[in-house]
């Protein structure tokens, strides 16, 4: 059988005998070698470079048209391949490429004013000493102290109880059950907001009800593609694949657990709850339910409701006594994390109209009140998250997250002040906005031949006219047409929940913005490529990870729970795929035209 | 070191290598060697015999005063040990004496008219198609099908409703929750009653509401010790002892969860629910909780209310989803058991006054109407289990269960018809009432020199004046003092709750005897020798089982788990051991005298 070498840095790290014409990306991700595809496999994103060689030499046999359209040809020269189109019939040597460190991963947040309501009970207690004349049970004597005789109390805290029963001790009570009883008082929870790229971790000090830590992490399933649809495609068509899936992910958490409990000196028994946030394929994953009606219409998930587990359930090693609550969802795009974050913006609360916009991964919006909530999910596809950009890549060390291009000059900043790898979102969405500018691309979006400034630019690349940003990272025709699709598409998606509404953007008060690509983008920058109205402006409230945010919340009061169930009931979903209005909306919005003189 | 070879039937069942002077019981019960040891290895019972051999010859090295007591000069010869008492310094051969394989375990009970209440759901299903003007979750579809929108749903229901969602299936509900979706109807339930010496298991059919199958065992944990007070010794005194109780009966249980399933061609995962009874000692073991308290003053148990669990909680291996109830206790020798027999005979709802007397190992007995209820525990002490009786043994195959003595000449039956090895308390209550009418012992209970028409019945063994059955079973005058402290536990019992309540016997309309000893027991015999009261003799109903009569009807109806909360709160324990009157009566109690005067 042929073996595969892999190495990264020059080490090697992996040595594994594999059946005759493997799969090379395949070989690599059941060894779970950290390789980005972000397209699953398809040969379709281009990411899954890795350097091939047999013996000494590059290895060049059956190069696939895929690998010569994705590859330069000094790349190519240098062995690279795209792993996905790689048979390994004989035995290789595979150079994996730095894997990035540092992520921009959001992971502070804007809580206003929330009225805290108790829903974990920690008490300390002394049992009576029992005597012939009372002969009470121990359960019996600690449900009269606690003062609730209905109280729940499982085998594991009895097997306790019988051991602590002469000492002071503490008892933990949540939700009619007596969860721990032990010798320290922590009492602790975790908020999570499982996002398709990146995971954020609060731990929440329960009887203080303070934030205490944050971890985040990208998620592990990226390897296994960028986007919700190439997850559901993997967990559909490979064998197992929803088992690696949920696999990945309740690893990395068990991980985060690892880290924020030994950073805190606090044990996993000290973690008594987690809520769990994010869109409902992700929430599909975590729990090994199927997503696959997602993908395909009428897009149905299989459940939106609040989802009670115990940790045993999912192979969580939190207390096994500890609740796992996740949050209720909308509908198939429309996720628990859109519902914290209205539960944290409050604007269900509120008299006054607002808009939430979340530009993750996919675009999606909430526009509402007191009275009415509307919510749709533009399927503006990964082009902000740096996905099929030629030089696209995520939020991470060494990409572009700002450019400004004036009088002649291109200035940029990267994310650790590292060398220039790439462009993320807020990179792009600046380029693109200075661009039409200076006249760079005109109003269609059409590179413009005549102007000279910046002619140096401009170069061609594989026939196509570029702007380079760097010696290396450019933004080609093609990029811009990405762009223009992306953008247009939550345009249309803001315009049609507007007119749904029967209002006019003038009713808005506020604008929040949620999410990664939305916290990070230059407001002006996305006004003017006509991402957000132009009248809505200054009514931009960035709201950093609202998702996590209203997790925490759900996490420090019973009340919270409650609230996220009558959110979900209330908000109307407006499905955009039929929409007749969407489609026109989305129309008018592909050009740069009349976005300037909208409203001004 | 040394080597232990055990032999069964001569066929070599273990080789063991072991610690120089290892105690040789410790090594057969390490190996689950089925051997007894009702007094947990204190060289009392003298039930653990095995024959040694070093080499070919009988060993008889460090020969205890305890093996010399219990055992014959023949055995002694034949190279016969107390198991508890050889220390293993070098190679030996054991071999193993019969165990018993049929016993006289209750199976069967009584339940008088009983008004079901449905307390688990199972709905054919067959989901409505989605559109996109129908995008509902299909978890939301199925709890509009079931007309409950606050039905919880866990993760893996979620997963098999991916899967089911298109097809017809079948929807299980149990308390608020969809504990199962397939393909098939069937929902199972188990009644448990868990006894210090037997296990009783029904399987229920919770969709027909009918008894399916039963199936009994000796508990495992026998081998640890006969009695409640040496199983907490065991768990108490050896290193991991209480997890090896609790491991011993969830292996038996899984057992016979494989054989019902197995024999009704059922699937484990058709069994939904499992609500156990037994007496607190047995509870507390079951969910590994140390029930050393239970055995000293103030006798004190860790729980006794309701406990909810899952399978996974203890290990059993039924449908995870599952529940797993352990009904509620009284005091610490007031058990589930008696509280499901009250349940059962529903003497807690009815006008007139009866009395349930639970003759197991122990005996227990609760007096009441519907007005009050008096429970009390007396400790008779296992001598009605064969237990502390020379040729006393369990209810099992070979044992004389019943015993007549007439015109000079004895008439005995054996369990299974098979030649007698010894007698169980049916036949040893026979015995000595018989011998009492035959003038073979007084009223004192000292046998009569003078008793000429069965002088070839007697004889001495070990210096004591001896009654024979037959050639090798016989009741010593030590016996009959066993019997006699037993009986006048039971008896001082009776009237201590009797004078507590400030009734009569006359107002006292039904004797409930249930228990495996109390249904077998000739009710004459019982009478003449005054563990029941004369004046009670043609009020006793036999009513089997009634432990897990009434653990099947908590299994068909959620109102009778309520019942038993209430009755729990009602019935009110007297503590006998510091009872004046308690100990007047069994002082009273001891000889036979007055007997057959008393209301006659």
């Amino acid at each position: 059988m042929p073996v595969v070498r892999v190495y990264a840095k020059n080490e090697i790290v992996a040595e594994i005998e594999v059946q005759k014409c493997s799969n090379l990306l395949d070989v690599l991700q059941k060894k779970s070698v950290d390789i980005e595809a972000s397209c699953g496999g398809k040969g379709v994103c281009g990411k899954c470079k890795v350097k091939v060689k047999k013996g000494q030499k590059p290895y060049l046999d059956n190069l696939t048209s895929e690998e010569k359209r994705h590859l330069r040809k000094d790349e190519i020269s240098r062995g690279i391949r795209l792993a996905c189109k790689v048979e390994v019939c004989e035995d290789l040597d595979v150079f994996l490429e730095k894997s990035s460190e540092r992520t921009n991963i959001l992971s502070h947040f804007v809580v206003n004013d929330f009225e805290y309501e108790e829903n974990i009970i920690v008490k300390k207690v002394i049992l009576q000493k029992p005597s012939l004349d009372d002969q009470k049970s121990f359960e019996l004597r600690l449900k009269e102290i606690i003062g609730d005789g209905n109280l729940k109390v499982l085998p594991k805290t009895l097997q306790k109880l019988a051991k602590l029963k002469d000492q002071e001790f503490f008892a933990i009570v949540y939700s009619g059950e007596v969860v721990d009883v032990k010798k320290s008082y922590l009492a602790f929870g975790l908020a999570v907001d499982i996002g398709t790229t990146t995971v954020v971790c609060y731990l929440v000090d329960l009887v203080q009800k303070r934030i205490v830590d944050c971890y985040s992490f990208v998620n592990p399933q990226k390897k296994f593609g960028a986007d919700v649809i190439s997850r559901i495609d993997f967990a559909r068509e490979k064998e197992e694949g929803l088992f690696i899936l949920q696999n990945e992910i309740i690893k990395a958490l068990n991980g985060a657990i690892q880290i924020l409990t030994g950073k805190n000196s606090i044990s996993k028994h000290d973690i008594l709850r987690i809520v769990f946030v994010g869109n409902p394929t992700m929430l599909h994953l975590l729990l090994g339910v199927d997503p696959q009606t997602i993908a395909i219409s009428p897009f149905v998930p299989v459940f939106t409701e609040n989802i009670y587990a115990k940790p045993d359930d999912l192979g969580l090693e939190i207390n096994p006594a500890g609740t796992i609550e996740i949050l209720n969802s909308i509908s198939a795009y429309i996720g628990a994390d859109i519902v914290a974050g209205i539960l944290s913006t409050k604007m269900h609360k509120s008299a006054k109209i607002s808009l939430l916009l979340d530009l993750g991964t996919n675009g999606e919006m909430v526009l509402g009140s007191s009275s009415f909530m509307l919510a749709c999910s533009t399927a503006a596809g990964p082009a902000f998250e740096g996905v099929n950009i030629s030089c696209g890549m995520g939020a991470v060390e060494g990409a572009i997250d700002s450019v400004k291009i004036e009088s002649g000059k291109v200035y940029f900043t990267t994310i650790g002040e590292k060398q220039p790898a790439g462009i993320c979102g807020s990179g792009i969405v600046d380029v693109i906005a200075y661009m039409l500018k200076e006249g760079i691309i005109d109003e269609t979006g059409r590179f413009c031949d005549e102007n000279d400034a910046y002619k140096s630019y401009m170069k061609e690349v594989n026939g196509q006219q570029a702007f380079f940003i760097t010696d290396s990272v450019y933004i080609t025709q093609k990029d811009v047409r990405e762009i223009q699709l992306a953008k247009a598409a939550i345009s249309a998606g803001i315009k049609t929940i507007i007119k749904h509404a029967k209002i006019t953007e003038d009713d808005i008060e506020n604008v929040y913005l949620a999410g990664g690509f939305g916290n990070y983008i230059n407001p002006w920058s996305a006004v003017e490529i006509g991402i957000i109205p132009k009248k809505l402006k200054n009514k931009i409230i960035p709201v950093g990870n609202s998702a996590v945010a209203g997790a925490v919340l759900v996490l420090l009061s019973g009340k919270m729970a409650h609230e996220s169930q009558e959110i979900g009931r209330k908000v109307k979903y407006i499905e955009l795929s039929n929409s007749q209005d969407f489609n026109q909306f989305f129309a008018d919005s592909m050009s740069f035209e009349n976005i300037s003189q909208e409203g001004e």
